[in-house]
Formats: structure tokens, C-alpha cells, sequence
């Protein structure tokens, strides 16, 4: 596919909205080859000038809750008013023996078919780090490609919740609705990273579950102080019926004005911007120990003096970055 | 106190054992006083070729499950055995707000009274990897006090099992014994952690809830394959009746002579040494930058770049440590 070989062309393609074109740069993005991986890298800067203007939600919940449908109903209504909705998952929640839990495209039939959405399911290898990385840039491609609201979808498994807010504006958490189990497990953590805690199921036998556990939730949240502009709230939804979802919208809505306001939402994404830069100047930094065999070899004398206990950590890093500096 | 004013006296008083030393070097770690820092750096140093010589257990599981009692009654198993346990906390579930949800010594009665003990709560404020710091020295200090065994304890909230996991060498899960409910909720990068899951409240009422539970999580761990000398085991107990326990200490103690055979345990702890030393080393890399001010106008303008979409945070990763090397 020679016309995926230049990056301005391939850009310039996105910008226009191609989805065609997306998901190739995605794939690029994604690749372990160098090659691909410069070409992302170029595509990237091309289209970073044109992202950033959606509202990135991440939306949670252990498996078995509904995401799939919820996501379906919402995407789906999202479009009704005008929204084009990109869909991207992450799934680190196999660290060790990898594997995506999550579905393919196959799971929202009505909104993957829909011109005005595109669903990108979840690379299956790589470490956390690295499909966090992906995950990111794809963000901006989708951006550029003009989807101004993006899902970012993750399994409720703790540290998945903690990148994928570390990347988005506002984070929704999907509950069942089943109050006294659910908070039993309640992950105290994880509760403060919802803005938005939504019951799923509120239909037939579990209606009146979902209800109690709305206000049991509702209590839960009101322990938790945040300094923040947004209070969390709790609803719940009906995917099956198709129910909640202008409530939900509603509170999407409230959410990105108040967050605009003041520059909530700048000022944010310019921590998490901030927070990952730092991570990746620590990937660049060990590249390039590893590059230089002069500075290997010492990093590595005082790596030794470390693992054998001569030498604390805190030392033994702050050698390191001495002969670093030293060379 | 004068006395705690000398480093060399202090280590050598904790290698012989003194509760009273060891206690007032932790404090001194956990210390945000810089002076206080130095000297437990100091501490540190001299204790840690006396450290290393424990099995340290990490032992997680949601509010509720019964941590407390279970330690207390594995805490004095081992001690019949003829071993010194040290207990430590950590808690950094709540992120935002803050703050310990676990008790003090008062949980653990009777363990916290015998004299071949020693329980220390988790410091209750700190950023995570602050907290996971002072355990990680802490556990160091531990050991030079001559504790053999050492138990770091934790809620099961994800982020936390992670770190704890990161410094210990066996990692056990409690879990309630409500098969149906939990395996819903089952946190597959979580329970991927685990060595040895133990069921706990095996008796009465809940006791075929228990036996159940365990055939469940047997199942659902075999699918889970891991490329480990150790494989997973699943068992039950039940703190209040005091029974389970010597089977769960013949599978520790079936992992440790396991673990010093070929070397694993050695393997491991140099793998996770490796990590921390990392995450050291990005410390240090961010307090350089910050007290050197021209290299921070450099670095500051970068950023800007970075936050204002002009520049990708991996050009700009690259960008800042070519400043930190040509200054």
C-alpha cells in the first residue's frame, strides 16, 4: 500500500475524516516495526495540531456489567444530536499472560455500522505501559479525524482505571446493580476517579436493586471530598430499554461546560500531559544508557552493589544519574 | 532524644534486635524532616547488608474479608514455628483524600503482644510511591532487626496489589467466600498476582459457600497460565476456628524451598530491585532538572510545545533529555 507511505499524505487523508486512512495510522501505531513506528511518529505530528478538541470520556466496569450495550445506547444517542463518536479500548488487565478480554467491533452492531462512529477494539499484546502509550496517540488521530467524543473503554481491574483516566476528562464507572455485594468490593481508590457512577440494568427484576443502590452509592460518594469542580453523581440507566441515557447525556453536557469554565479541562490535560512526558523521558533515558556500553557498565557496577545489598536504592539512583552527568 | 542522634549506634542497636530502635528508624523514614531523612539514609545503609534473610509475604483482600484475624492467627502459627514476624501496612487505596483505612495495632491483640512480633500501621499520608518507599526500606530494617518472616499488608484496590506485590516474594489473596458474587467481580490482573488464594470464613454458615468458592477459583486459575516455577494454589480457612493454617504455612513453606532452588527468589528480588531503581532514578532525574534553571527553561519551553499540541510528548521526551546531555 505505497499511498500509506507518506505521512503528510496519510495525514492529510485523516484530517479529511477517511476512515480508511485512521485505522491504517492506528495499525502503524500500534506495529512493532521501526519503520511503521517512524511513520506514526510522523503522522502524529502532522495531526496533533488538529486534536484536542473532543471530550474524552472513560467509561469502566467489571466484566459482565454491559458495557457493549451501554456503549451502543449512549454512542447511538450521541449521534442523534450531532456528536461523532470514536470508540477505543484498553485492556491491560492481563499483564502477564496478555490476551484482550474485550470483544471485537461485533459487540455494538447498530454503532459500528453507523458513519458517524468508528470502533477501534483494544491492541492484544503489549505491555501496560505501551497500550496506554497507543491508546493516547490514537486519541489524537480520531481527534483529527473530526470525532469529537471519545470513549475510551477499560475493564474494571484497578490499575486499567488509573491509565485510562490519566487520559481522559471525565470517567464514567458502570456499577450492577447490586448494592450489597457491589460496596462490600467497593474499590475506595477507584470510586474517586468516577465523575459520573452509573447503575446499569434499572429494568425488570433488578429495577428496584438498581434504585437502592443509587442511593446507596449516592451516600458512599458523599464521604468521598474531592477538590474538584465537579461533584460526582450517581444515576442509573437502562440499556436494554434504552432509559437514562438523556439524564446521562445531560450530565456529559454539564460536565464539559463547568469544565471549560475556568480552564478545568486545559488545566487537567495539561497534568496528564505533564505526567506522561515524565514517563516517557524515563523510557528514553534507559535507551540511551543502553546505548552508550561505556555508561552501561557503570550503571550496571552500581546496579550490582545494589542488588547485593551494599547499597541503598535511593543511593545507588542517585549514582546513576551522577555518571550520567559526569560522561 | 540524643541517643537517636548517632546512625551507627541506631543500626547497631536494631541489629540486635531493639524494638525501640527499629520503631524510631521508621519514624525517621517516614519523617517528611530533611535532616530526619539523612539520618535514616544513613540507618539504611548500615543495616542493609544484615537485611534479605526473610520470606516476605504479601497478604490483600477487600475490606471485610477478615485481614486482621487472619494475620493474627498466621502470625502466631509462625511464631510457634520458631520465626519472627514483622508486619507492615501499606494503604495507598485512597490516592485523593487521603488517609488509612486500617486500624492500628489494636486489630492484632495478641500478635501485637508477643514479643517475637512487630507491628508497624501504615504511614498515613504520602504520595503512593512514597508509601511504597518507606515499606520498601522498612522491610529492609525489618530484617536487620532479625524478623524472619515479613508480612506486608494491603486492601485489595488494584494499584496497591500491584506495588505490594512489587516488593514481597509471595503473594497471598484472601477472598470472602461468595463464589458467585466475587467471580463476577474477579480482577483477573489482580488474581494473576496471586501465589496462594486463600478462602476465609470456612465455617459455619458459610463454610460449603467456602468449599464451593474454592473449587471455583481452582478452575478459574488454571485457566490463567503462568511461565513460574510456582503454580497458584487455591485453599480454605477459617480464622475464628483457627483451622487451615498449617496448610497454608506448608505451602509457603513448600514455595520457599522451591524459591531457593535454582535461584528464583534471588531472580525475582533483583528483577523488582531493578524496577525500584528505575522509579528512583526518575526521581532524582526530576529534582536535577528543577534545581538547575537554565536546564528548566529549556525543559519548561519543550513542555509548553508539548501542552500547546506543537510538539508530540514523545518528540518532546526526546527533546528534553538531548537538553539534559548537550548542557
Amino acid at each position: 500500500m505505497k499511498e500509506f507511505k507518506d505521512p503528510k499524505a496519510l495525514s492529510e487523508q485523516i484530517i479529511q475524516g477517511d476512515r480508511r486512512s485512521l485505522s491504517k495510522a492506528i495499525t502503524l501505531i500500534e506495529s512493532k516495526n521501526t519503520e511503521d513506528r517512524e511513520l506514526s511518529a510522523k503522522v502524529l505530528e502532522y495531526c496533533l495540531p488538529h486534536s484536542g478538541k473532543s471530550l474524552r470520556l472513560g467509561i469502566s466496569g467489571i466484566p459482565g456489567v454491559g458495557k457493549s450495550s451501554f456503549i451502543e445506547v449512549l454512542g447511538l444517542s450521541l449521534i442523534e444530536k450531532g456528536h461523532k463518536v470514536g470508540v477505543l479500548a484498553v485492556d491491560p488487565s492481563s499483564p502477564i499472560s496478555g490476551g484482550s478480554i474485550l470483544g471485537d467491533k461485533t459487540r455494538m452492531e447498530e454503532l459500528s455500522q453507523n458513519e458517524n462512529a468508528y470502533i477501534r477494539p483494544s491492541p492484544t499484546t503489549g505491555a501496560i505501559g505501551g497500550v496506554a502509550a497507543k491508546t493516547r496517540e490514537s486519541i489524537f488521530l480520531c481527534e483529527a479525524a473530526g470525532y469529537d467524543v471519545i470513549i475510551v473503554e477499560t475493564v474494571g481491574v484497578g490499575q486499567s482505571e488509573y491509565q485510562v483516566s490519566s487520559m481522559v476528562d471525565l470517567f464514567l464507572m458502570l456499577m450492577v446493580p447490586n448494592a450489597g455485594d457491589e460496596l462490600q468490593g467497593i474499590k475506595k481508590g477507584i470510586m474517586e476517579l468516577a465523575d459520573l457512577v452509573i447503575i446499569n440494568k434499572a429494568d425488570g427484576d433488578t429495577k428496584t436493586l438498581a434504585e437502592n443502590a443509587k442511593i446507596q452509592y449516592q451516600n458512599a460518594l458523599e464521604i468521598i471530598k474531592r477538590d474538584r469542580f465537579w461533584s460526582p453523581k450517581v444515576t442509573t440507566c437502562s440499556s436494554k430499554e434504552k432509559r437514562g441515557f438523556e439524564e446521562i447525556i445531560g450530565f456529559i453536557e454539564s460536565f464539559r461546560m463547568l469544565a471549560l469554565k475556568d480552564n478545568h479541562l486545559q488545566e487537567n490535560r495539561k497534568a496528564q500531559t505533564q505526567n506522561w512526558l515524565e514517563q516517557l523521558l524515563q523510557e528514553h533515558l534507559k535507551t540511551y544508557i543502553k546505548q552508550k556500553s561505556h555508561l552501561n557498565e557503570k550503571v550496571k557496577g552500581i546496579e550490582e552493589s545494589v542488588f547485593e545489598n551494599k547499597l541503598s536504592a535511593y543511593e545507588g539512583a542517585k549514582q546513576i544519574l551522577k555518571s550520567l552527568f559526569d560522561s
